[in-house]
């Protein structure tokens, strides 16, 4: 918004001054009328809709390394073989499995009752008796830092910790902490265990997961997520000043030896020499819920508007679509990926893993030569609604690693309003997804992919030549 | 809406037609300052937001025979005691007691996956090694019903059935017929187990529960309600065309020796030989969520109203606050009450029970003969936006079966457009309820009470006398 009306200001201000001052204004650009053809129709898309119906129904939660994963990657096979792709593959991988049990939080004193919580990927396990502390609360990892070690020791942490919505999703860098690094602490100051606010901005009775981890040596202690009620009520619970005690139960089970995969698929160019074009999401999720938003839409989106393409003909350069294994425990995929293929050249990298509400906004980092390149991008997906960000910075999630070794890539942004109402918990269900923002998402994505290809051969301007 | 309309139309055409046709206007009803003054200092209360947050935070969910109902009740009488009120007592009774277990459903072909499932209230035990069957799906209980046995003999009957929002809450009458009718139709039908789609209109993976039970002698079986995303989830897989096994598990225990009470305390009035005036709630709620909405809030708003007018002075007739217990299971507190007390005049009883959201309507049974009182309550009411609506019906749950034995009743109607979201669920908790809403309940029921109580003394006035 702010942009735009800089911009727009902008504007005002050169017609009003002499021309002899104005900046020479920008040379017009005109998009291609097979590229707005191909945007325009991508808003009837189906194609998304069947992936993303089709996968969170017959598969349902895909947790990494587990035999659900290894059934979707069997579904994403035949899925991807039957849509007409080529050179469908799965390029396998090693990494330990974290799965989940049983789980339970109850308040024993002072006001008898249960809470709702979820364990973090890569708790330790309580076993099924539990374990039994008193509660001390926090209000931020620093301030959970700040305490003296004697004053955790024994006890299981409670850290609150409010998360507010943004569109571009910037919130859960910082409010994360908690469940990134609050895990660490709680264990080296001695805690028994840990219950975070779960990081999110609804407020359901179901906790967010997500993966945490003990760094510098620190010693696995069960780690859990109270929903956002929940954790309120606890609040309200220490605030009446009584000691708390909690019986926590977060049995799980970690081993090293599981397996996972990423499922790659093509649309060969018309000339193999070229730079392939990276179109991606995960196809792992969490195991709360069946991993619509996060991220049967991603994988759904980047397919289908690689399909579209090849419904119309053979692209110039290859378009490479690849469901990543394995995200959620650590971007598993996305640095197999990088190991076997990150040094190869590719045109361009793009991951959808953020939803599937309406793109409105795409962020380029394709290097200052291909500048004009952007600017054709991005006219291309104006009428979709779409302001461009920056020239300088696009992310994704599993080809983060590789944007930052320097890889091209583009990212386009969904709006992460109600995202983070959903991540990661049971509420990531098919019922979420909205058709009609899905399809502006494969439009945006089907014109991005229109630009980069190099030009479309139809079949039957193949034929006549 | 529309009665406000089609009397806008009939005053505009009254104005038109000539003056000896038009019917004599109403004599105008000004509202009694004091009570003017009372309602608009009601916006301010906080009275009803301390109960409601105290009840749910201190004790939480309160199942009806349960330990935790008796420590409610006991919170209870703490509470009004301080408040001020007298004689304040608990009249018990005795009643089956039914708790939950272990809790799960899990899809064993052809798609893999669990979905989540909440028994409902009265359900057989599956045991903990649970039950398998094939599931056979229905739209609606007729479906069911018509359905032959030998289709039905063996399976898990699964009852598919949309509930929309109504302001009204008019949906649940017809749209809970699943989970009343359901489980005795399946049952009488040789089902082994039956699951419903959730009696509900949100779409979050929380199950909402309530009361079933087995009529003319139906066995009882495991019955349970999917979340609405699982129900839909369970749809989309039957309607693959292959069949669907489900391995169901719904511990529950039922005995018949528990025990329950309501609570009550009075305002005492000036003359005791006049009929008491009626105002309360239920202090059980089922175990999922902490019962805020449902019903926390209404026997906060009742006790509110009549602490406000204590605060000014004495009214002339008794208020009596009542919080039944263990409304949930079938009104057995409001039948206890009847079977004590309903043979005894009242001069009007009143029930909150359909959550806080601000009221819109006003329904009054008090007989044609208090016409004119009605009017003035209605008018006395317009300013908070509340519409008059009918003056032969008023409703409530636990005052219910009195009302039908003809005793006098006022029915303030809150908003249920998403009262079914929440009702019986996990997410009944207190970050539901809008504490300015909840005030405009509190000016209402200040308002009918400052009418009903025939005119209060201040303090001030009686020491002049």
């Amino acid at each position: 918004m702010i942009r735009s009306l800089t911009l727009a200001a902008l504007l005002a201000t050169a017609t009003a001054l002499p021309a002899q001052t104005a900046p020479a204004p920008p040379p017009p650009i005109v998009t291609d009328a097979r590229v707005a053809a191909l945007r325009d129709a991508a808003l009837t898309d189906n194609y998304a809709w069947e992936i993303t119906e089709g996968l969170t129904t017959e598969i349902g939660q895909r947790l990494a390394a587990t035999p659900a994963e290894a059934r979707a990657r069997d579904w994403a096979v035949r899925k991807l073989t039957a849509m007409g792709f080529k050179n469908v593959r799965v390029e396998t991988f090693s990494m330990p499995v974290w799965t989940r049990g049983a789980e339970s939080a109850e308040i024993l004193a002072p006001f008898p009752q249960r809470l709702v919580v979820g364990a973090l990927g890569n708790s330790a396990s309580t076993g099924p008796e539990g374990i039994t502390g008193e509660v001390i609360g926090f209000d931020s990892v620093d301030e959970l830092r700040a305490a003296p070690d004697s004053a955790v020791r024994g006890k299981i942490v409670f850290i609150d910790n409010k998360m507010a919505p943004t569109q571009d999703g910037s919130g859960y860098g910082q409010f994360g902490a908690p469940r990134r690094q609050g895990p660490t602490i709680a264990s080296m100051k001695g805690a028994i265990g840990i219950v975070v606010r779960s990081i999110g901005t609804d407020h359901h009775r179901n906790p967010h997961t997500g993966a945490t981890g003990f760094a510098n040596g620190a010693r696995p202690i069960p780690a859990g997520a109270l929903t956002i009620p929940d954790a309120e009520q606890l609040q309200r619970i220490l605030k009446r000043g009584k000691p708390v005690r909690m019986h926590l139960t977060l049995v799980s089970n970690a081993r090293p030896d599981g397996q996972s995969g990423n499922v790659v698929a093509e649309v060969p160019g018309r000339d193999p020499s070229l730079a392939p074009i990276l179109v991606s999401g995960h196809l792992d999720s969490w195991d709360m819920g069946t991993g619509a938003i996060d991220d049967a839409t991603g994988v759904a989106i980047a397919a289908a508007a690689a399909k579209r393409i090849m419904d119309t003909g053979q692209p110039l350069r290859t378009i490479r679509v690849v469901w990543f294994g394995a995200e959620e425990p650590g971007l598993f995929g996305g640095l197999d990926y990088r190991k076997r293929h990150g040094k190869e050249p590719h045109y361009a990298i793009m991951e959808s893993d953020f939803g599937a509400d309406r793109i409105w906004r795409v962020n380029f980092k394709l290097g200052e030569d291909r500048k004009q390149e952007a600017r054709t991008i991005g006219a291309a997906l104006a009428p979709l609604g779409i302001v461009t960000g920056s020239y300088e910075d696009a992310d994704g999630s599993d080809i983060g690693p590789m944007i930052e070794d320097g890889l091209p890539a583009i990212g386009l942004s969904q709006d992460g309003t109600r995202y983070f109402d959903l991540h990661h918990t049971p509420d990531d269900t098919l019922d979420k997804v909205d058709p009609q923002q899905l399809r502006q998402n494969v439009a945006a994505w089907t014109t991005v992919l229109a630009v980069l290809s190099g030009g479309i051969e139809e079949p039957k301007a193949r034929k006549r030549r």
